[in-house]
């Protein structure tokens, strides 16, 4: 039994439940294979059986591992008929990701059933890594990396923050990535005060800072990444904010072991920032999880409770967004091992490097 | 007052709710303008709110239109807080949208709040679009267009279907789209079987048939079209095939009209199909409503009940896919006119048109 195996199984009993409805297409993925878009898996103590519609048939055949395949002709109809043959009594379902009018059918149908949602018991399921998927991960970093290089020329004064992110995107599609992670990030000057600033038509200035945040995907898992470049000599105010963002995110990495919990090392982050009196101007989250989602477990945040493990991948993510100046942020990957963790990504994030004056 | 907010007004009436709760991004963007990824729109009968977290309040002051902006920290516990304020009693939600966890959090913070589920009253929302909608789905359906004419002569034996996936993306990308609408299908040979068929690292044969389904986004608007390409001369039943899907998709265009059922119109195609002798290898819907979502109302399948109506658009793509030899799908997106419909994407579905000899 695998690790998630056994989280699973141990999930199953605590919620006292004798199936289990999955319905997101990352745990369904993670857990039989299939690579597509539409579909729910359910799990009971030993058999699992993914149900899908025609459009699916011939891919499920060939995809799905470790799994029965059944098809269907309407997916509500579909689960309900097929639970309702498996004679179960209480049924668990992921909670996350079923939305309230397909629980709603599902319970109208089958009213001997009873849905328990299922929500702690099978959040982490997907956290620690296996040595597979982090190959995958790997080598979305790969080739995100590699085609940041190939577009580093572009970062220049006068070309459109538009531009160089469609130039890195086609770069990693053509290197071999599904597609890119997400829409990428390219924000300049005052626009880099948007934390999720999606590439405009706007032209990147001379001296402005621009976050650059981006990421592939690999048969399914992804890269996540931010640099912050300069775009000429920095001033002081920007040495100043970009030093004090990289303090942070080199003390939280410091602060990363297993059995620290998320909270801690988002505080290590958090305090070198408010310290240098710019802890209003930290409104997000240290790092999530990566992983078949751009953000899953674990959570490094003032929320994030639970403790990490070998085996993890998350982002360490602090920054700095001033309205009207503009922003700094910086994100890496790592890895959590025995004693610490290893930094997966590898472009620099040291204010020297990512000086870019053309 | 636009047809869509006597919609909206209409539905809330009808649901005796004093607020709506709406999660979707797309139905946010609809109606308020914002285009980032996360966030809720709260509308009472006068009023619109659009609450968000600090990552997207630069955005949402810049973009959001007729709604004020609040700020929250947490999404659950600022939506609360919020309805609490208001003093309401009865809370429409998105149900179809909503997750079930995120209700049950909700019910539990506002015990004295009904929360109620809403599905039809809302389904419609969008379905009809307006002069401007049009002219953003037509510019996708251009720059899909564009790309596809720029792609074809890599339509050749011998090419991955990868190969030209990635082309087709790229060059949508670069002509301002978005970003594609999704994951590009090229199918060939017993691929095209696959009606889902991700492009994958299969070289296209001499005489195979390949589909190909895309789309481009323009400003949130999506295209969405599909193609049938014969790489040689086509054999019998290729032909056969393809003009019987041709004749199917025909008809169904001709049906359509205001007034006219879903339903109806995908029967027409159906028809057509199981007269031919392929009746079981169409198992999926005729077509679906494209706006700022790829998949939307109105819904023209066996299980389309309501009736279209002048301003909508959808797609009209019937299909025949055999296991071990392969597939032919047609897809062209419509707008229903005041006499019957008008054909909005522009490449030729005729075979002639879609032998590519190289």
């Amino acid at each position: 039994m695998t690790i998630a195996e056994q989280r699973l199984e141990r999930g199953r009993r605590r919620a006292k439940v004798d199936a289990i409805l999955f319905w997101s297409l990352e745990n369904i993925r993670y857990l039989c294979g299939f690579s597509g878009s539409d579909g729910v898996l359910i799990t009971t103590g030993d058999e699992r059986t993914f149900l899908s519609d025609s459009r699916y048939e011939e891919q499920a055949r060939g995809e799905v591992r470790g799994a029965t395949f059944k098809k269907y002709k309407q997916k509500i109809e579909g689960v309900a008929q097929f639970l309702q043959g498996l004679g179960v009594k209480r049924v668990g379902f992921e909670s996350a990701a079923v939305p309230y009018e397909s629980y709603q059918k599902l319970r109208e149908k089958l009213p001997r059933i009873s849905f328990v949602p299922l929500s702690r018991e099978i959040a982490g399921l997907r956290a620690r890594k296996n040595r597979e998927e982090l190959e995958k991960i790997r080598r979305a970093i790969q080739i995100a990396t590699e085609s940041f290089v190939d577009a580093s020329p572009r970062f220049k004064p006068g070309v459109t923050e538009r531009r160089v992110a469609e130039f890195l995107e086609c770069r990693m599609r053509r290197m071999g990535g599904d597609k890119p992670a997400f829409d990428s990030i390219v924000a300049s000057g005052p626009r880099a005060a948007l934390p999720h600033g999606a590439a405009s038509e706007k032209r990147m200035g001379r001296r402005e800072t621009v976050v650059v945040d981006f990421g592939a995907r690999f048969q399914g898992y992804h890269s996540d990444e931010t640099k912050t470049l300069i775009l000429g000599k920095p001033d002081a105010e920007q040495r100043r904010i970009y030093e004090t963002v990289r303090r942070a995110q080199e003390k939280a990495m410091r602060k990363i072991r297993p059995g620290v919990s998320g909270r801690s090392i988002d505080g290590a982050a958090r305090e070198v920032i408010a310290r240098a009196g710019y802890g209003k101007f930290f409104g997000h989250g240290t790092g999530h999880g990566v992983g078949l989602a751009v953000h899953e477990e674990p959570l490094i945040s003032p929320r994030g409770r639970g403790v990490v493990e070998e085996g993890m991948v998350f982002t360490v993510e602090p920054g700095i967004y001033i309205a009207g100046w503009g922003g700094v942020r910086l994100e890496d990957m790592v890895l959590v091992t025995s004693r610490g963790c290893e930094r997966l990504t590898v472009l620099s994030k040291e204010l020297n490097e990512n000086i870019f004056t053309g």
